[in-house]
């Protein structure tokens, strides 16, 4: 109700403010004997953690994590899966000038709106240190699906204006991490950190546009009504801070399309499998998944917190002018690659178990 | 779990194939005393049903309907508001010609993999139709929200490649149920029309886009994390067939933009109340709404139903030549314009409900 | 939210008042492939309905139902399967006396105090009508264990004080339906009969119990904290009509017993089936079905309505004298037979299907 | 899913084993504003804890809680409240001869048939010790009914075949706490003292009643047809360890009832109260709350660890002899009323919120 738990079978509920205890979650739902791979959830943790390049904040979170329950001899047992993942870097002088002030585009304002109250410590809950919990979260849905063969990689395809021009399918995305902006063609790479490394100068921000491509879906995933698999997944990405627009495969240029352009036509490969010539449903037809890559594309808006000084209220509703102190990131979307993979990975494990009980005989 | 229920405490969930009995649904979690508009159902379910103008299908669906509880003299009553709309333009032979082949871009093929069967009928479930009962429980929804003074107004901005170029602030929008594309600028109105046409003779079909609005909406809606407020918005907008994107705000022309040209500054009217200068939040901070108009576009491609000879398989798996006999929508965007208004009304009133509990106390 | 939908997966959600046009519900999740045996439902209904025997009401409900959607050539297609039972015998003249009154023990007061209004005709949405729609929900379920093997049989083990005193495995339950009672017990039977029509005549009513056991049930089924199968079996059972009190395997009488008596010892037997040497667990261990019978006690108040002057209130809250006419059961227990096992029927095939998602692998 | 929620607005998600890290939850959905007594909470951990007596086990667990979120400045911020309590009496040697046993009435064997493994140690999350975290979220769902003026107190009605005997209304609940047995009659409670020692010296266990009366309870609260109140009263007691019946108001005894004698007249008092003249509804008409005391008992069977050899099966399937070392309570009764109480106030605070939506105007 309050919205803080995700999916239906596999279902995330998280916790946590920015300057509180910590942060973490519990996964209800994971079937029982799944191996638990810590150094993968390390391993994505440290992707998504801030102060790891040049184009990053430089605000330090170890997120180091401890796992509560649920792991026995290494396996998932299949009860609550809960984590916890310490608070440590604590300045609380950083924000004593936002305590009453409405910072623009932030969500102070609103949260007053809505509880009454809020937590003004580096934004409390709406900070985007909530998205620690989803990766964890997220992480473990990852190896789920691995033991089915589903795969998910995500990439920057644009930050500002400058953008990937080649096809995807060209594109070597084991390069992706070899780039501090995630983006797995080097020269746009390069143009990318130029323009962050101006953006920071200048105290500005900017946003980007994140690409995901889940490889060798499952067919038969995603539930033909209110729950289509890409109303989830876009909701999924909706709901990750300063996403402000979601596509799936021809996405929003289909709409300069005629049908007969768009329409995949199905053919049946030498093996024996079916497939179709073209991708423009993105993998998925009429909400369920038909086998084919699933890709799509998040809009990140520029973040709001700029070190520069701007004109706003305070909670009495005066004008005043601020600044706000501290270390903020120019632009958070190579940092929100995994984060777009974690919750693609949550949507995915959910409609695989919820795929389980389709049939009468789950074969 | 199966995906045929929407919302959280206002909540709708339908049943229903293209040719069954009859398509419905059950509205759980009105509140009682809620003065029951049945000229608006009839109005609004006018406004989606084919056969309306020379651009839409020439199939006709009365689509009356039948309110079979939860209203006594007028009023809800708080329990659950059951509706029938029966079928009756049943053509089976229309669909002959489909009943073993995987139509290209339809749900033939992914229902097969998901159920190990489907009723071939008209797309069964999977049929447009469905949309009728979200019209008919979103309009209920809609006169739970005019209670508060919420209206939404969607239009079509585009057609293929004709779109509105005007600022949408200088749109007439009472103009929009003149035009029969539902676009409230003539002249694009014209010239969509004209296009539709050509599509139309063609054999072909076209996507589009709707813009929506939400005037004067109330503030505090929305949960902070997983439930967003446009996350909500956005999945039940990717919910409904056909559509391949969705953004809200600034959008995806947000990726360009930098946050100093961003950020929408907060100042406070003569009259007290509070405003952003600009609105490139959509009217949603955090998740949450904050007084401003919400505003989204929603994506639909071509429509997959086309008069071409098309090659596919059927279900054997054999390489078949497919032409669909049948009348179908050159272009369903015109149609779509109250069932994206109905969707968001659903969104909206569930998130109205769900925020009476964000205080203590609740005034 | 407002408590019109039953179960998780395989879930049922009903609408309808007695007096209105109709009542039904919608069954979403019930996996593709199912064969739906009408003659079952009717049956099951048949065995619900009013005047089917001296001792229920003469009220007559025809219970004609009809399935709208979700089957096709037979069978369940993996969408909403709705159904709708119309309301036939309406006579609101024997209504008018209760307008404005609150009968004692109904729920006339409370509905008003929640709703500000109620449908007063015939008891609205509280009338025992509304059991209609879980029969029918419940034999589809039904239909689902029965693929399992799994077997269903409630009985009348108690009516006022006469009671079976025999052990309940020595009772032929194949006589259960020829008794009007629907208790297997001849001789009981017979006294029951009598000391119904005893309470009939004298315009009062009178209580009982039903027992029911489920035989060859899966192992496995139950979640292990909240929603413990017997947690559900109780939750389903109390929210039937006139419902009081609920207990499994040795229930109440457990108290008095010591541990030591009370351990179900476990064995194999020469084919290599564990059992247990006793069942006091009633099946269930750590709220999980451990393969042994399910066996559970529902005891049912006596009737609110009978054919009496009571003091009570009006609506202005002025003491009136009441005498309620119409036709009423002096004792309803033998019709809640197909209830009770229509509602222990849902939470089994929940469960069943939740349960498939228990383990990685799902053998 | 899975289980491990409870509620539906104002929900408590557990988690944890008895030999893991530590157990605990987050509530999602508490109302902002709410005053957080931390004092409240270690009174109310303090009555479950083991060790508290002569009667209950000898085991420690100090159950020091941490709160790690949703609190903030004294109040909850309307964001989830997530706590934390660590194990820390962790004598694996105590249960090696467990680990490949199934103990008789435990869930060793279903957990097992479940998820293909099991923690074993000290029982894992089938562990009474996951009943703290139930304290722990009951405790805050006291604190929001205390600022509408609801209290619940529950007391040991019945240990083995010694009860009160006394009216409870002649019963001074101020004297529960003083007793270690927590009956508020010193004589019965003295005899129960007595049993206790006794059985415990036999190595035996025994089982009782907890009785709960809900105090001045808002009318209104309980949803009509499933999510009926004392349905949902009903789940929450059937969940905790070790229960085996639940009945409300008259209960068990209404069968023997007539209609005439049970049904509870309405009258006005003279400051304009509305009252029934007896209480046989136990506060619950029609499942909606009217505004009577809330009353009902719960059954517990003996606890299943017991100081004998038994003979039982091992994984393998061979039989043997097992005799449990360890701590472990003679009879858990005692400790079990702040649980029962834990899970009514869980239940009544969801039903208070829920019922904020009852109506369109909510004064």
């Amino acid at each position: 109700m309050a919205g803080n738990t995700f999916g239906e079978i596999f279902r995330l509920t998280t916790f946590g403010e920015s300057h509180g205890a910590g942060i973490g979650g519990i996964i209800d739902g994971c079937p029982a004997g799944l191996l638990i791979d810590y150094d993968l959830i390390r391993k994505e943790m440290c992707r998504r953690k801030p102060g790891q390049s040049s184009v990053t904040t430089s605000r330090k979170e170890e997120d180091d994590f401890e796992i509560l329950s649920g792991v026995f001899e290494g396996k998932s047992t299949g009860t609550p899966i809960a984590f916890l993942i310490r608070n440590l870097d604590y300045k609380p002088s950083d924000y004593d000038n936002v305590k009453n002030a409405f910072r623009p585009s932030h969500a102070d304002y609103t949260y007053n709106a809505k509880y009454g109250l809020r937590d003004y410590r580096g934004g409390g809950r709406s900070s985007a240190r909530e998205t620690a919990a989803r990766v964890l979260g997220g992480t473990i849905a990852k190896m789920l699906l691995l033991m089915e063969g589903v795969t998910i990689n995500a990439f920057v395809s644009q930050i500002g204006k400058i953008k990937i021009e080649k096809k995807y399918s060209k594109l070597d995305l084991s390069l992706t991490e070899e780039s501090i902006v995630r983006c797995p063609d080097s020269e746009v790479s390069d143009k990318m950190i130029q323009y962050i490394e101006e953006i920071k100068m200048a105290g500005d921000s900017t946003g980007g546009i994140v690409h995901c491509t889940i490889s060798n879906p499952l067919t038969g995933l995603g539930e033909p009504v209110f729950d289509k698999l890409h109303a989830d997944l876009g909701k999924a990405m909706l709901s990750i801070n300063a996403v402000h627009g979601f596509d799936y495969g021809s996405g929003f240029e289909s709409v300069t399309m005629k049908g007969s352009e768009h329409n995949d036509l199905f053919q049946k490969s030498k093996e024996g499998k079916i497939f179709t010539t073209t991708n423009n449903s993105g993998g998925i037809q009429g909400g369920i998944s038909n086998g084919m890559d699933i890709y799509f594309r998040v809009a990140f808006k520029p973040v709001s917190t700029i070190s520069k000084t701007q004109t706003t209220l305070n909670e009495k509703g005066e004008a005043i002018d601020l600044l706000v102190n501290g270390r903020h990131d120019p632009c958070v979307v190579p940092r929100a690659v995994p984060i777009v993979e974690a919750m693609a990975a949550l949507v995915l494990a959910d409609h695989y178990l919820r795929n389980r009980n389709s049939k009468l005989v789950n074969g």
